[in-house]
């Protein structure tokens, strides 16, 4: 049944991670775009601002009426009208003129540039005196120095931020069609493992990977599905498979730690026709045992059952499927800081695999110091009291101390 | 009615937001725990995992049986046994005997550590071969090594991540107390301003700063309150202030960018009783027409109208105010990261206060590059163009081109 399969690198799963799809698209209004990938190109359906604009608060001029003013020998220009905010001036400026405009008012026909009213005082009713000159287009927005109509504004593919969320308000968007968020079934097994309401008995657990887990969903920008605790059995195990394959877009096994059932998990996978084996098993530690069968278009994963293994295995695996799924590159630790920081402690590496030591991070007036956090890899609290990982790289015997290393920060 | 009021620099503001209050705390069930701010200490009301468990597949033994064994001179024990996953082992482990245990199995009393399966061999039913001598405590986690009762594990204050959702969820809490998000009243306001739905005439613009700002509120894990806009009127302005400071924590009033509205703003902020202006103007670019009026525990904020300058100064006043409410530091710029960059051209400073360059970030071989981006700091444009700021310090003429600074990357 189980098939002989050779143990993959990190790269070779990134690898098959690039041939997962972008989901549909969907239509999401202004307020919940932020973080949402563009579906398609997004262009100006017209220019913007549309018209010439002040900047500033003062008086619309031609430029060339102010040239050769300065502070020792003023110009003067006739006051002829004001500017109201929100309507076109309902006048052209005629030359040795000037008329008052607030900041973001429409420049009258004839003006190209606006004097600060810093740099102005009032003479009369009708003059103005200028200190300083202005070359055409000073302190004023060109019709399409915002957008051309036309132009392609925002690339399909960009993950939105607070600015490009503005810029589709500001062309008069409603919303903008965005990669659909993937739906992630979250299965937890194990015959120890209760749930969180529930009282452990001595042997017993209660179920962390799912709290866990839909927590790293959420955040990776996913729609966490959680399915609930089975026993370690074949046919309960694939009750929950069953669903998750006809409800979200990837499922997340965790557990099966005990002797046997990660065949199990296998098993069960590829009972579902159609299904294929793409990974079993990866050199990196902790997260050897990972397993990933490609069901049509939905991912099964299956994930280590200990805790702290289940969270950076998520990291490492699941993410770059999920990036993908969401539109873009197929990346691990996509959302962590890299920084650089001094080890303050060897560290081993793992023979045969990479392996992802945590660490606590000081500051340090020299810079930022990496304390290995110790005690043994299937603890909550080596990563609860991590601040993130430093990568000891295949073939590596270890990282000395005092050697400089790149930290991933946990988001 | 306007007093006279001196610019202060962004520490001084950092200074008065230091004073603010955290809110009041409300429990939050686990699935929303995510990025929430813990309001109190949380202790372990159990050990955990409460009994010693087996981290490997194998066999538990009493460390001391397998002394001297190894590849050329294995030991032999006794299988008097098998633990059950999830139960206690119904038996004690005699000298010399050994006890089949699978990851995260409970160890049977008299065992003291594990043989991994890889290490040992099956002779006969009653008999198991072992090449490997393990130490007491080896592949177990002890019955307090995650948690002791009464142990402080998670402190008040912090930021509850995966893995801190996982330590409450082990601990059988169905979720926390956590301090609450600050409502967050936005209003524009500004003559020429058109709602996104509307159709701009020449001389208007459609509202921007409503979504920039519910975008910018939302990543900074507040909860935006979209007010609506108002014209540029006392009656108008004050009622939807009202309403903030009866539904909200904080207020952001963006806009009365034309002449005298700022005075409007400061006036209107004043009119309600007690309230008393902390901030008139910073020293700061973009961002100095800033105003921060206290009316009670409410924190009234008037920011620029323009775009650009909007997003900038609630990253620089708003988000340490918020941090603060939050129950955090109150720091700008809280959730960007700092890189290193090498200017590709010379930036320019702004006299008498410090000022934030929009850049464009670009990976080389060397090393990051930031380069400028042109355009007039009304643009919303120069912020989707841009990855991040570079910021002139006061007093600075400038920031030569091939100068290392530090990035501020947008999140």
């Amino acid at each position: 049944m189980k098939p002989f399969f050779k143990t993959q690198t990190l790269e070779q799963v990134h690898g098959l991670a690039r041939q997962v799809e972008a989901l549909e698209s969907e239509s999401v209004p202004l307020a919940s775009l932020l973080g949402r990938t563009l579906a398609r190109d997004f262009t100006a359906p017209h220019d913007l601002p549309g018209f010439a604009r002040s900047t500033m608060d003062g008086y619309s001029v031609r430029g060339r009426d102010t040239f050769g003013a300065g502070e020792g020998s003023p110009g003067y220009l006739t006051l002829s009208g004001e500017v109201t905010m929100g309507e076109p001036p309902g006048f052209a400026l005629e030359a040795g003129c000037c008329a008052r405009i607030g900041t973001g008012g429409m420049l009258p026909a004839g003006a190209d540039a606006v004097v600060m009213v810093e740099h102005t005082r009032i003479v009369d009713e009708r003059t103005i005196e200028v200190a300083r000159s202005v070359a055409p287009g000073a302190h004023v927005l060109g019709p399409t120095d915002d957008a051309e109509k036309g132009q392609v504004l925002l690339e399909a593919g960009r993950r939105l931020r607070p600015q490009d969320v503005g810029l589709l308000a500001s062309l008069g968007a409603s919303g903008a069609g965005v990669v659909s968020r993937p739906r992630v079934g979250i299965i937890s097994t194990g015959d120890e493992v209760v749930p969180v309401s529930g009282s452990p008995r001595p042997g017993q657990v209660r179920d962390v990977n799912t709290h866990t887990l839909a927590s790293q969903v959420t955040a990776a920008g996913a729609v966490p599905v959680p399915l609930g605790l089975v026993p370690d059995e074949e046919h309960a195990i694939r009750e929950k498979v069953a669903t998750s394959l006809d409800q979200c877009d990837l499922t997340l096994l965790s557990g099966g730690s005990s002797m046997g059932v990660r065949d199990l998990t296998v098993g069960v996978f590829l009972s579902f026709p159609g299904s294929q084996l793409l990974v079993h098993g990866v050199s990196v530690a902790p997260g050897k045992p990972f397993i990933w069968v490609r069901k049509d278009a939905h991912a099964l994963l299956g994930l280590p059952g200990q805790v702290a293994s289940c969270m950076i295995a998520f990291h490492l695996f699941a993410e770059p499927i999920l990036e993908r799924m969401l539109g873009r590159e197929a990346r691990s630790f996509t959302r962590f800081v890299r920084r650089r920081a001094v080890l303050t402690r060897n560290v081993p590496g793992v023979q045969g695999r990479v392996a992802y030591q945590r660490v606590r991070v000081r500051e340090r007036e020299e810079g930022l110091e990496a304390e290995p956090v110790l005690g043994k890899s299937g603890l909550l609290r080596t990563l609860t009291r991590a601040d993130g990982l430093v990568t000891v790289p295949l073939g590596c015997e270890g990282l000395d101390e005092g050697s400089v290393v790149t930290v991933l920060l946990f988001p």
